[in-house]
């Protein structure tokens, strides 16, 4: 998409810190990391979510985020790792481009993204049940 | 493993609030949810991160994970979803046995995993970009 930045940067018409690439993805150092060595996954092609994602990327978006966190990992001998893909500005995403999140997560180091718990309403259970059913 | 509470859930030993399942997953509604519809994806068989799943079943998972995440997103009218994957303790992981989190978000609801930013350093962009070269 012409006006999309991370066309642009997945693309390579803008400048980014490329760990890696392929036909498919292009993997970057996040600009503002939420921890060191917070990596983005980028595919190539423009879809600005999950859903517009087509399967056969997804599946492969994910094996590739394995191989770069095994990576990042061992590398930086971080102690965890969130893999992390938003989808929507009410789930925190601000650019509509598919991205995935990689954060290495150190012992001690609170970055924010533990959630708070409820507990499991029955008649939630229950109306959400009935939409698998 | 004998002892894993969500191989027991995966494999019907312990009940639970199942969505889906399939020979590889079972997908059930999370009994601590962060939000209305909060649900995970696990693995039959055991793995106790990303590092351990094989590539065919991390692929599988979210290709998976959009396709529940597409129902729920549908069937609740939420506006956004977080699709969460976490290796190691520090990473917010408290069952070592891997799942997916597919949290649905719903406009002006704080959940808690909005993360802070920093900047990223030039020291570690170089140590990062070499880990690569």
């Amino acid at each position: 998409m012409s006006d999309c930045i991370f066309c642009k940067i997945a693309n390579g018409e803008i400048p980014s810190a490329t760990l890696f690439q392929d036909d498919d993805f292009r993997v970057i150092l996040d600009v503002g990391p939420a921890s060191k060595g917070h990596t983005l996954i980028l595919p190539k092609s423009h879809a600005a979510n999950i859903y517009e994602l087509d399967d056969e990327l997804a599946g492969k978006a994910f094996i590739l985020a394995k191989k770069i966190a095994r990576k990042l990992s061992e590398g930086l001998k971080c102690d965890g790792m969130n893999i992390i893909q938003n989808n929507g500005q009410s789930a925190g995403q601000t650019v509509f481009h598919f991205h995935m999140h990689l954060i290495p997560r150190y012992e001690g180091q609170d970055i924010g993204i533990e959630w708070h718990h409820a507990e499991l309403k029955q008649e939630d259970k229950e109306e959400i049940m009935k939409l698998f059913s």
